[in-house]
This record gives C-alpha cells, sequence and structure tokens, in this order.
C-alpha cells in the first residue's frame, strides 16, 4: 500500500469556529496543505467554515467564500470536523451530528468535555469514529495523548498541572517582583495575558475543566466538574508569596488529580484546584510566566514532566491539527493507520557545513595588544564575537602574566572555526587552546 | 460495541528477551493482568518468552513453564511480539518474520531502529500491522508517539534532547562537586549508573541511536547512524566545567537535530552528539543527574519540553506496555481503535477527606507558652507538624511584641485542619491568622 496525494481522494475538512484558535488552523490547513496532505496520506481540503455572522470583519486573510452560517449541512457533508466554537450547545450538539454521520472529530472543548467527555467518547467507539480534543488542556503541550495512549500500561497516581497561563502569569510576576495580585492582573490584562473579565481564569474554573479531563483520562473513570474542588488566586497576597519565598516555596495554581486510599484502604480519586506552596526545586516551580506544565507520576515510569506553550491561537492550532493528520492516516489505512511517514526529503548536513555558536577559552600572555590580534584574527574568518571575557592571573615576581580568554561566538561553521582556533593558536603570545566547546540555548 | 474481557479472545503476546527491561514487562503482564486487559478491551496472555539459554539462572520470580529458545515458533503463534533482545540480529529477522505472520510489533531495540526504522515501519505498514518502540529513545518518556502524532499537524525546527542518563549523571556530578571526569565516571560505576565498559555512553555512541531516531521522526526523512556526527564526554574536564559555570554555563551531552538551510537557501537536517554548553536558565539546564529530556522546538507549537527517567527496567517496561495497550485497542476494534477507556471504578473524593500538607501563618503575641499551647491544639486535632519557623517583629518602646509564626504540616484532612485552625484562631494570644495554604510535592 503507497499512499499519495495524487491518488487519494482529499479528505473533506469542516471548520466551526473561527475564533483566535479556528482561524489559525485555517491558515494552517491552507497555507502548509502539501505537508499535512503528504503526511495524512491525502489531501485534506478544508471545505467550510461556520460562523454565527457573516457580517463580522475578519479581514482578508481567509477566503471569504469558505464562510458560513450553515452548520449543520456543513457537518453531513465532512470526513472531518473540527469543533472550535466553545462552550456546551450548540458545539455538542454538532459533534454528535458528526458522529451519526461517521465523520470523525477533532475538538478543543474544555468545557464540554469537562462535561460530557466520557459520553461522547462512548457513543464515538460504539459508531467506530476518531474523536480527540488534545488541544482541550493545556494548549500546544501533548498530554492528552501521552496520558490515554503512552501511559496506557502503567498506572498513575497524580498529576499535578499548571494548566492555566494567566495565573501563572499574575503568580509568577507577583513572585518575580513583590507586586499585589490586583497590580499583576492588571499588568497581565495589559499585555493580553488576562480577558477583561478575568473571572474564569483568576476563580479557578478554566482550570477546573481542565483538571476533570484530566482525571477523567488518567483514572480511566468519569469525573465532571462537579468532582472537583476549585478555589482561584484571588486570595493570595504578596505577604503569602514573600513568606513562601523566604520558606523555599513558591505558590502556584494547581490542578490536582490524585489516586489515594481512605481508611479502610478503598481507593478513590481527588481533584482539586487550588493555590499551592511547592519547594523551588520541584520541576513545576521553574514554569515561568504564561507557561504551562503537566507532572505526571506512574507506578513504573515514575515522574514524568510535560512542558509548553498552555494558550495562544499558533500554539493551539498545532495541538488541533496533530490530532487531524493523526486521524487522517487511520482512515486512509482503515486498519491501524500510518505510523511514521518518510515523505520528507531533507538531507543530512555534515558538521563541517553546520553553524553553531563555540565557547573558545585560551590561555594567553598578559601583553598590549593580544585581544586586537586575536579578534583580527576572528573577524578575518567572518566568525563573530557574541562576547570576550578576560580573567588575569597575578605572576609571581619576575615572571610574566598571563591571562584566560573565553570567547562565545555568534553562530560560525565548524569549517571557519577551526581555521580561526588554528591562526590563532599559532600566535606566538598563545600559550594554549584550553578548550573549544559548542554552545546552544543562546 | 462494548467490549469486555468475558467477551473478548485473550490476544497471545510473545517476549522476545528477559533482560533488565524484558523481565519488568513479564512480571507487570502478569500481575496487572486485569486492569491492562480491561484497558486493551481483551484479556493479555503472555504465550511465551523467548531466551538464549534455559540454564540461565532467572531467580523464581516468572514461572519457568514461560521460558523457550525456540523464538521463531513463538513468533509465529503471537498476536503480539514484543522484541527486548538489543541488537541487530537475530532481532531483526524475528521482526520481519512477526510482520510477516500479521502480527503487532513492540519493540525497544535502538540500535536497529537507528539503522533500520524506516524500512522496518514500511513493511509494517505495507503489510498492515503496527509497529511501535517508544521504549527506545529516553525511556519512560513519552517522546516518539508525540512527535510522530501530536506534533503530526506542525512543523519541527530543531531538538535538543539529554538523552543518555549515564553521561547526564557524570556531568552533574562534575557541575556539582567539581570532579574530574575520571573520578565522576567511578562513581557512576559504583552506583550502577554506569556499566564496566562505559565506552558506549560516554563516548556518546548511545546518543547517536537515539539522534538519528528522533531526527528520522521529526523530519519525516531516513535518517541513519552514519549521517550522526559524534563527540563523546571523555574530553570534557573540570575546568572546562568550573569556566561555563562562571559564565552562566552548564555542560551537557546533547542530542541535535535541526532543520537549517545553506547558503542557497536550500534545507538540511543536522544530526550531531556533542558536549554543549548551555545558559544556566534553559529548561535543560535543570535536568540532573541519570534524568532525560527533550526539547522540541516546532513553528506553531513553540517550545515543548517533555521530562523523566530515560532508563531502568520498570521505567522502561511502562513505555513499552503504553505501546503493547495502544496497538491492542486498534486490533481489537480493527478501525481507528479504541481511545479513551472508562473501565475504572474509582470514585471521587470530596475535598474534606483528602489530606495534603498546609502552610499556617499566624500572627502571635510574643509571650512565654504561646508556641505550647498552639502546638497542643495541632496535637489534640491529630495534625502533625513538619516545621515551624518564628520570626519576631521588634516592638517600638512601650508597645507588646508580635512574631510571625510558619507551620507547615504532614498531610492532614481538610476537616481536622479547619477545626485545628479554628481552634488556634480562638486563642487570645493570636493576633490572626494570615494565610492557610496547601503545599504539594515535599
Amino acid at each position: 500500500m503507497n499512499l499519495t496525494e495524487a491518488s487519494a481522494k482529499p479528505l473533506r475538512v469542516a471548520l466551526l469556529g473561527a475564533g483566535n484558535v479556528g482561524s489559525q488552523v485555517a491558515r494552517i490547513l491552507l497555507d502548509d496543505a502539501a505537508a499535512l496532505g503528504s503526511r495524512a496520506g491525502a489531501p485534506l481540503e478544508l471545505v467550510g467554515i461556520a460562523v454565527r455572522s457573516l457580517d463580522t470583519d475578519r479581514g482578508t486573510a481567509l477566503p471569504q467564500e469558505l464562510f458560513t452560517t450553515d452548520a449543520e449541512s456543513l457537518v453531513e457533508n465532512a470526513d472531518i470536523v473540527i469543533e472550535l466554537m466553545g462552550g456546551i450547545e450548540p458545539a455538542r450538539s454538532l459533534i454528535l451530528r458528526a458522529i451519526e454521520h461517521g465523520a470523525t472529530v477533532v475538538s478543543g472543548n474544555k468545557a464540554l468535555f469537562a462535561q460530557d467527555g466520557p459520553a461522547l467518547y462512548e457513543k464515538a467507539d460504539a459508531a467506530g469514529v476518531q474523536l480527540s480534543y488534545e488541544a482541550a488542556v493545556a494548549g500546544a503541550i501533548p498530554i492528552l495523548r501521552p496520558i490515554r495512549d503512552s501511559l496506557s500500561g502503567d498506572r498513575i497516581t497524580r498529576v499535578l498541572g499548571i494548566v492555566n497561563g494567566t495565573t501563572n502569569y499574575i503568580l509568577d510576576q507577583m513572585d518575580a517582583t513583590g507586586a499585589q495580585f490586583a497590580d499583576a492582573l492588571r499588568a497581565a490584562q495589559e499585555l493580553g495575558y488576562a480577558e477583561a473579565d478575568p473571572t474564569a481564569d483568576v476563580e479557578g474554573h478554566d482550570a477546573a475543566a481542565k483538571a476533570a479531563i484530566l482525571a477523567s483520562l488518567s483514572f480511566h473513570t468519569r469525573f465532571a466538574l462537579e468532582n472537583v474542588y476549585c478555589e482561584g488566586i484571588t486570595q493570595v497576597t504578596a505577604d503569602d508569596i514573600a513568606a513562601a519565598r523566604a520558606d523555599g516555596y513558591v505558590i502556584k495554581l494547581l490542578a490536582i488529580a490524585e489516586l489515594l486510599s481512605d481508611e479502610a484502604g478503598d481507593p478513590g480519586v481527588s481533584v482539586r484546584v487550588h493555590p499551592t506552596l511547592l519547594p523551588r526545586d520541584h520541576p513545576l516551580a521553574a514554569v515561568h510566566g504564561a507557561f504551562n506544565a503537566v507532572f505526571v507520576e506512574a507506578e513504573n515510569a515514575g515522574e514524568l514532566m510535560f512542558y509548553g506553550q498552555g494558550a495562544g491561537g499558533t500554539p493551539t492550532a498545532s495541538a488541533v491539527l496533530g490530532d487531524v493528520v493523526s486521524a487522517a492516516r487511520r482512515m486512509m489505512l482503515g486498519g491501524p493507520g500510518r505510523t511514521e511517514t518518510t515523505t520528507g526529503h531533507v538531507p543530512a548536513r555534515s558538521i563541517d557545513t553546520v553553524s553553531t555558536s563555540y565557547c573558545i577559552g585560551l590561555d594567553v600572555a598578559d601583553q598590549p595588544g593580544v585581544l586586537a590580534r586575536i579578534a583580527t584574527i576572528f573577524a578575518d574568518n567572518a566568525v563573530s564575537i557574541e562576547t570576550m571575557r578576560q580573567s588575569i592571573h597575578q605572576p609571581g615576581p619576575g615572571a610574566e602574566g598571563t591571562a584566560e580568554l573565553r570567547i562565545v561566538t555568534h553562530r560560525a561553521t565548524e569549517a571557519s572555526l577551526a581555521a580561526t582556533v588554528k591562526q590563532v593558536a599559532a600566535l606566538p603570545v598563545i600559550n594554549s587552546v584550553t578548550s573549544v566547546l559548542r554552545v546552544e540555548g543562546i
């Protein structure tokens, strides 16, 4: 079986909703059609975008003829339905209609899946259609698929998640600057990290919906919003944060789902959202700004953490399209579906042609003009210097002084770096090249 | 369609290899049979374990009648084949035979998949069988499935991985203690983190195999071991580490797969393993000891990180069994396969019955006997104190002194904590309860 875009009939994709995430999903489906199609095994054809009203000005980025207010007809004529409307209705009815019509469904709707997830995926299983909603929790971070598939042979015991970027940004600002909650909230609103009405975020409701979804998947049991204890961050004061800091803690709003035994030894699950002190050396303590992370403890796997952007149109669109392409692969093969694809054709590059940054350590004579001579060699080889740091070793009486130089370069090729180092090493004022190491992450 | 263990025929599972990981996989298949079967949709019956010789003493943990030296017969009579022998042959031939017989294959063989992965999964696709090998890279960390499925709608631009626990342990020790490489290696060997012959780890060969696999999946293109530039950590000195530290860097052995353009603007991929300086505030810099982590940069998702245990029998068995259960789900339904399961029946626990640690802040009169009275109330309510810290506010002349108390408790129920706080607040020596916050991660 060798599927190519040429031989395969396109899969008809219907998009419900054209908000922040939906409009990015549409853009990527159109812009990256070739790459997505070759990975899916068939072209993904965006056949329509259902919106509430055609009058809204959506700019000129997306073809106007794709928009429609008739969501039901769109759903009935699609192979894949992407639901990004949010809220319970009409999202729920449209998803059920898609399932009835045998369409694959991808959603990012946390409110709906926190309330009705298990009922919806039982219906999808019964109809033999695929249903996925990775984007509903923690934006771009792959977390639902790892819990559902990768950890399906293990027993999860605890999930601790920073799943709301707004509150993490606010708490992180309070921790970094000593600000009070109200001031940090205002700053977050000015930067677009918090909405004008921040209730759903700061009262923990958004995190509670995600906690219910995480708990249901982690413990293979249906948990709904009413099972989640929820406490927001509005009562957290600058004093709380300062006192926590003094004790070696940081305060985070965590979504927690935890397997525990009662006094009789019977298992149960606690699902809760509340401001929580975490030791500063805990991996979640290092999650700053609007980033999200989910920390999972499993009996065999031990501790795992998944970290990334938890919100935003483009990152969340990545999660939606991951679900779409994965589902399309399985649709195309009927059976288990395609696994890896080797449809790309990028060549492997030899290390000689690769540019990276380097850190070069030099033991040099402490004489006037040395720095200039070294810098000239770097410039002659087109190796640009990012930082140069010199530490002088005090010589004993009568001895000549030496200095240690540490040079970090901008990206340069292996070849030009090697030429540079060779020429520098040959300078009479150089005692030795003490180290040459590559640098990443700058 | 409602699959239960009672109605479904067992899936016959053959295990090839009974080493560190294989023996844990066998143990869990036997011990957790009920839970695994209910998630898979059919019982998973371990029908045999192929080993090189029956004479080896394997203790008494696994039933002796499962062991056989006839791997070929075992493979030909299995629905699912788990290959954990390692090395190229006979693993490769046995996997091909399993594919020919229509069996689902799960492997943890990094050497084989670095060399022949794309050829093997093309054969599996052509035969319509499932093939997965999550355990081959980064042990328990779900990384191959997220790259293959969750990021299939995105464009990965760079992968930076700490994928070898031995070298990370050695470098982390050198960074923490100032030790030389040889001493840190010896310590790692004594603790079982490094083998007697550490070549494959310290020369970067193990990481290079994983880099080839990560690159192939990330860029949908076949990269083999000969495409990987490889430099180990044997040349890294204590001076290198100290100088890096002084500059705000840490040295890590990274497996890097990076999309880049040449001078003509044509894309290519660099796959390489070498000691690398990373800024200390980079998420990978906080990966200590023998832990692994993979940092992924994608066009839409942005930065993602996956963190966890990269080796060890039990953690790696978790990854193997995740592949087994996921594959079994799809086999049982033929089509897209089961997604989530709600076969668990653990009840939701109310917050009132949940035990967590608390941190209580109290503003108290600075008088003798106050601490004892507070501690008595905690004891009467069976709330055990982990730490108690007091800071005294110097009063102005003539004013009464006050103190701030911060008490962190062991796990206590919400109900007993509430009773404690109520009684403490009623003490005449208490000016106010300044905060009550929950603590996790201690």
